[in-house]
């Protein structure tokens, strides 16, 4: 069969989403997954959904054996790790697709602010591309190494996108309100994601020293070109996938629009976007309509008595948040359909 | 038996979390409930949980009846009901506490622009007092008729208070971001609180149209002497009690505080609000700490990066924003300690 | 394109699975929607998370139109309509599998007996085959007309068929305890499906009443050749999908098994059925374990204190339990392999 | 203030429920909280929802400083620390009520088999009072040491005992199929116990190994006369609080009976058991509706095709099954109305 081999570093829920996307994905033939930890067990020990699906044992991670796995590596490791083993992989002459935060930063020294560890060697962060494909199509399809953006940045610069470009809301009073699922604090144990203490509860955590403002913020910059400084405040709520972030931002761009002229600008923007959803007016994105998929659902409205636009986005945060980006930026870096493999129906109710 | 009778108009979750606590306060010797559609019919019938504890009869409204059955009477009616009904009760001498919106906006024609409907009669819209004991202790002493704060705007108002009359921040750039689970829409079944809709699913709604809007901007405009146009989204998220909300204001007080100078701000404010918790700097509140109770708990943090306060406030919709508020309210109106009947341990977990 | 014409009469959640099922079926180019009441709206306005997936608009029910529409209709209809409007359809030449009970009882006389209302003619219940596949296959390759199981069946029956084709289990002390997500219930509103009453709360119903018992009673009384009565109480739990049954069995099949010899028993008699995943002994199903997809997960043990097997079934009744087995039946049906269409990654978590 | 001291030995889920009960009991006048490794810590540290509400610093769990804490002493404590630290103190006059399983299991080799660690002594086993005080009120009002029942067991042995009293079942076919929240679990963390696993998920653990398995066996032994084994298997379901237990029994008790004939037994039986509804025919209980509270709600059924009695029983798990029937049990052995502190009305919804 003609098609690329694809290695999976980690064993996280980042991981196994991949594996679902990438077991049915047509140009994927084969399937290794490494880890630091667990080698030679078998993956159904870990996942046992997995029984009698995928006959995969975790290998150990060492470069050589990667190299031999892959045509691509894809990374779903906590922070430090890619920065420290994708190098000699892309020496190697594998493409990497990161999920972690590794190459997200494009300077070092925020990286390090943010991050509270040394950042990925300044060569590898210069070549790094930031895998929105919506935005960056181009540069995604030139790439080696894609840094995969984050699950609430993802949603928010979306969203935020169409009003950047047109120069048309206030930059330095931005608010972004996120509503995530448990599943993006990922697989690790802790009275934090203990079901009796997250059922029946939502709470705020992070708030101003979440490590994705620096992330969204160099997004907004890059567009607008100047610094940006915005507010955004996680919150946890108790679901397991899904992210729903609300964007609140002030308008100064002229003439007072409508809401049905915004979902113009968003329509056009997005008229290539085949993952990206603008609702009619008056309809809000919900976390469950896209469910399992790799669709990003705005909702614009123009709230006229403080003239503020609201945009809501909704995303799976395993899949456009994680898993099913990093195989859309796939598709794009092999030249195949944006959509291989992703066009699923959500799973609903 | 030294006691107060207490009627309550309507059968909806206000009303049935009004009867538990209602129940076992030491001041209420009875309780009669009365309803337009469902005479007759036992309490237990209508509330199998309740069964076996209190024997109670549906009685049909009639003002004579509710005249005869009570010292208070408690509306937990839809909009319009209470407007119409409670005028005649509070001339025959009862006090009234509303649970509903009726009483709530001091401007007839503001109630008719968000509620789609004809207000109450002025006069009684004039000698309404709205019930946030926390900041109107004096006026709800002695009043006769109690607008009982919405569920959002409580957590508003009680996040935003300290904020205003510091004179501390921006008034025009007010966000207000409302997550409430969905109780806070009452037993009226529709698609929107079907179980297999609303579990594993976040969504926002009313945007820019919601009725607490104006109830948040009238008693902001009260404190700050001026009129005030903020922004408020409410979600609905999959738990069945509590709403967080989460305040952005931004800084414009002169020098810039740090996160414990913004805490002694709100220590110093509710000194004597036995029912609010200042949680220490860092610490964020959640819904679930404040579960079945009347806990109002409100986290502070300052987020210098860009001159905002991240005011967060938890509380349970159906006591602190309905039944329990309306009882401090009461307790008040009585005389009595403010915290009687009230003082419970949050249920955990 | 080679392939089928579907119709689906119904938009309840077993069509809108069925929608998600069939919209990527290889085999099928065309599917349409009828209903007796929503005519001329589009699909993704009852169902916004179609948005721009499939345009669809909802076509008003006549047996004409259906007959022109497809080579196979599915009925995920309300019980009596199928048994009234699938004769004519079927003697127009069309397969029909119908996913609601009018055809699973061959004796008229039991349906209306547990359904409270006049069965289907007793010639089309002649012909009709009861769809399951993993037992019936060649009886379902053969149908024109299949009754697809209830999703309480399903999970039973394949539960227990190994035992009793065995004759190891006593079947006049059967036990079967039936846990059910709420989407089991329908789209429906009610306060049996509000969230608020259904969060937080588990509930046996319909205790000795339930119409799936002369279901299961039926095939297990085919499988034996004698009458039997069985106990049986379905049980809601708090979650959107899903059915876990649990099957007391006391032994009787002489030499008393351990698990390892009971599993291969299950393992010999599933040998071919792609759907079914017998655990590794110590293993148990969980209902996460098969989110999405058509696979039954079996646990076997044997409780030699009690001398009691205890078998365990995971399914996902939208899937297995419902529209899965509807694509199993019709790849069946059409002499495509069982699988095609079906062989989804669980979405976990 | 005339009350006792009571002390507390842990902080797990059944601890801090204890001490919401107790705060509010009339007739406890201290808590003290005793701990084997946290020693210093402020209570509110570890429980935020108890911030302001109880000032109590965790102290370090030593027999001298516990006797001359309390008058009675509540372990809640994992199985072995029991067994091994409360002989002392019983010695040095406390009573003690042991929320873990160390001396519920009279035969101090069945404790060794089923729990495989060394029982408590002899000694101790035999002065030991199985709390339910239901059934053993006179003994418990003697008792020095209670042992409190498990939560399952409390469930299924009121659902039991009339049938049993009556002589009515065969108790060598009884199947107990329980239902359990998350929080039975404990606070401990695991995967286990993960939202994201947890969520969406139904499953059946401990299958025929279940410690509560001896526990119900032995009361129904003592009832009975002679030995009894018994199929029970729990099941997890996505919840945090409550257990539903179905009992199935098969009826031997001569003349069959109705329902309602069922209902008068278990009516008469309860007479005087304040906790326990017996809830109407046709009526089943609900998790929901015994939310936070001490009651024991029971749906009696029967199934007239296979002479089968099915009884439901509703209770929390974390006060019946655990805290609440221990304040019980301390209000017998004390001599004081069996309800105080314990009469409130269930959170609803």
């Amino acid at each position: 069969m003609d098609g690329v081999q694809a290695a999976i570093v980690g064993t996280g829920y980042g991981s196994v989403e991949l594996i679902r996307l990438l077991t049915r994905h047509p140009r994927v033939k084969e399937i290794r997954v490494f880890t630091h930890s667990r080698e030679g067990e078998a993956l159904e020990e870990i996942y046992p959904h997995l029984e009698g699906i995928l006959d995969v044992t975790l290998e150990p991670f060492a470069p050589e054996r990667v190299t031999d796995a892959g045509d691509v590596v894809f990374f779903g490791t906590p922070a430090g790790v890619s920065g420290a083993l994708a190098p000699s992989l892309l020496e190697a002459g594998l493409r990497v697709i990161d999920l972690s935060g590794d190459f997200r930063l494009r300077d070092g020294a925020r990286y390090e602010t943010w991050y509270g560890r040394p950042s990925a060697p300044k060569r590898w962060l210069d070549q790094a591309v930031y895998g929105l494909a919506e935005i960056a199509r181009d540069e995604v399809r030139k790439a080696r190494l894609v840094a995969n953006p984050g699950c609430y940045p993802t949603a928010a610069l979306l969203a935020l996108y169409p009003l950047v470009q047109a120069q048309a809301v206030d930059l330095d009073t931005l608010v972004l309100d996120g509503k995530s699922g448990v599943s993006g604090a990922g697989r690790g144990v802790s009275l934090g994601v203990h079901f009796s203490e997250v059922n029946e509860n939502v709470k705020a955590y992070k708030v101003g020293v979440h490590q994705h403002i620096p992330e969204i913020e160099q997004a907004v910059e890059g567009w607008a070109g100047r610094p940006v400084s915005l507010v955004f405040v996680p919150h946890l709520v108790p679901m397991t996938r899904g992210i729903l972030m609300t964007v609140y931002a002030r308008w100064i761009g002229g003439a007072v629009p409508d809401t049905e002229g915004l979902l113009e600008l968003y329509r056009r923007q997005y008229a290539d976007a085949p993952f990206i959803r603008v609702l009619p007016a008056g309809r809000q994105p919900a976390t469950k309509g896209v469910y399992g998929t790799n669709f990003v659902d705005l909702g614009v409205a123009f709230d006229g008595r403080t003239k503020t636009v609201i945009v809501t986005a909704a995303i799976d945060n395993l899949v456009k948040g994680a898993a099913g980006q990093a195989v859309q930026n796939m598709n794009v870096m092999f030249g195949w359909a944006e959509t291989l493999g992703l066009l699923d129906v959500p799973l609903f109710p």
